[in-house]
């Protein structure tokens, strides 16, 4: 395909990101932002340094608040709004003619609250079938801030459909940015969700001073839970050792630039959610994620020690120090996961 | 069992560490040193500065340089030599009764240089099968600095025989010191020993200043490699999602207490290999375990991409650069495992 125009929806730090990775491939790139006056400003002056630090829009991006003039004609779409949002995004595009069904790329991390589904379920379940040609999600770790200083990165790109695949690998890779694929986008989207909810309890050793060993164990762990629910809803085990898995768990839970790590950190320091998050101008996805991975934990009877025990701190009030406790002297058993 | 004596052999950091651990819960503990002043001066002092800061001995633990002194009549035997050092130590107790046909536990983390052997296997087939009962390795993410300051740490007693393993798992574990246990010793030795050589691979992403999607990518397409060899050699492959797998490679590549990422960064600023370990004392066993996990790959014809760059830049005088953008510039495919 000779791609023409790529719309990008939301312009967050990893919208303008993405939009110039890609505007460097000499797309055309519509860059939707929600607020009107923000893209407005964004526009004219290209930066945003709240959001992306250093960093100015190359010039064949147009910022707009228009949605149909951000995806009209554009070979691919790109969801790059908070999770909990896309489902109210996606509907805004049935009043519109796609005039050339895209492929649409989901880049949020998430899963939504209440429905459980993950968000290339919510695409699919929101715009008719006839209107795209098909569904990817693209993860991995892959912070914004380094992406778009062009430091070595490599995502996955999954899809159902093998071609969708290579298409969006196509799309996206460059020297700097390595895309492999993967057809197990179920366990993709499980992976880049759930991790969030262990760098939650990451960020949580982190203010409690706790050391490397105790993080590693946390991250295996919570690795082994993130595994046993993709298990149970059938994905592939190993996908769970791939970019969306382990190499995002890892780069979240290590990374100063990582929000949910962040969010942690300060209740582990002793802060509360709501004081965190009153300070906070960026959505930290897995705050959200860990009601609905507690709900899925719930809801499969699935155990997962660590995501029950975050959401206790996070919402029950309970403290970091205890509930460390609580995972450390759970019975001993061999190292299973199933 | 009612458990009255354990051998250590190796007074390093890891051996004092283990020592103290299992001295703590009333064992009786013969610490074996190879060297004979340096056996006579710990036993006098109790500590090691420059191994292990910070640290006392406990009293129930008696240094000795007499290995017969150490091991007779012990239940349990602690490896915890240089891999490169097994065979030799092994071989020192063909000459010694027993008595009690101990348990033999490898700590060690490595392969050995040309027979490319597994530390039990080199335990298995240098003591004679009568006198002893079981073999079995401990690993994980375990840094000796913190473990012996008390900071909650997780590990793997691997045993083919699942007894043994809840032996040893019995015989370690504390409140601060969760062990958890597997059947696949092969799955656990290998991770453990090659992780290392990942560890490298991102010391010099260190020293070369680049950043947290960098390591993730290296970290997890670093594990696939591993999979794949643990794969072609008959381990579990998901061992490697696990405490000796992605628990220690994750607190290995990025702890400022890990000897093998040191190296690498070291490498990464642009020493050479006999420039740095000139100036250390202690072992990095990742680099003699990248010569045998790059024979390991030759001899099998397992793809390790990492691990011959690795080799390169230590062996072949290769610039880390020139080996980090060969590695990016490889062509795009299947996020696969096989």
């Amino acid at each position: 395909v000779s791609v023409q125009k790529v719309a990008v929806l939301g312009a967050g730090g990893w919208g303008m990101a993405i939009a110039n990775l890609l505007s460097e491939k000499g797309y055309n790139i519509g860059l939707w932002e929600f607020d009107k006056t923000a893209a407005d400003e964004l526009e004219s002056t290209r930066v945003l340094p709240s959001k992306l630090p250093g960093i100015s829009l190359n010039d064949n991006i147009a910022v707009t608040n228009n949605l149909s003039a951000a995806v009209v004609g554009a070979e691919f779409i790109c969801f790059v709004v908070p999770s909990q949002t896309l489902r109210a995004t996606a509907r805004k595009l049935l009043e519109i003619d796609l005039l050339k069904r895209p492929i649409l790329i989901n880049l949020a991390k998430g899963i939504e609250v209440g429905s459980l589904k993950r968000m290339s379920e919510v695409l699919a379940e929101t715009i008719p079938l006839g209107s795209y040609s098909g569904i990817a999600t693209l993860s991995g770790p892959s912070h914004a801030e380094e992406v778009s200083r062009g430091i070595p990165t490599a995502v996955v790109a999954a899809s159902r459909d093998k071609e969708i695949g290579s298409a969006v690998m196509d799309l996206f890779r460059t020297r700097r940015f390595r895309v492999y694929t993967s057809d197990d986008i179920l366990g993709v989207e499980l992976a880049g969700s759930l991790k969030n909810i262990i760098a939650l309890a990451a960020g949580m050793l982190d203010g409690l001073g706790l050391g490397d060993n105790t993080r590693g164990a946390l991250l295996t762990r919570g690795l082994a839970e993130i595994v046993r629910m993709g298990k149970k809803l059938g994905a592939d085990p190993i996908t769970f050792s791939g970019l969306s898995g382990v190499g995002d768990l890892v780069t979240t839970c290590l990374s100063r630039h990582s929000r949910n790590r962040f969010v942690g950190e300060q209740i582990g320091l002793g802060q509360t959610l709501d004081e965190v998050l009153a300070k906070m101008s960026m959505v930290a996805e897995g705050v959200e994620t860990t009601k609905s991975g507690y709900q899925l934990s719930r809801y499969h009877r699935v155990e997962m020690p660590i995501t029950t025990q975050v959401y206790h701190v996070l919402f029950d009030g309970k403290s970091p120090a205890e509930a460390i406790n609580d995972l450390m002297i759970r019975d001993p058993k061999p190292e299973d996961w199933s």
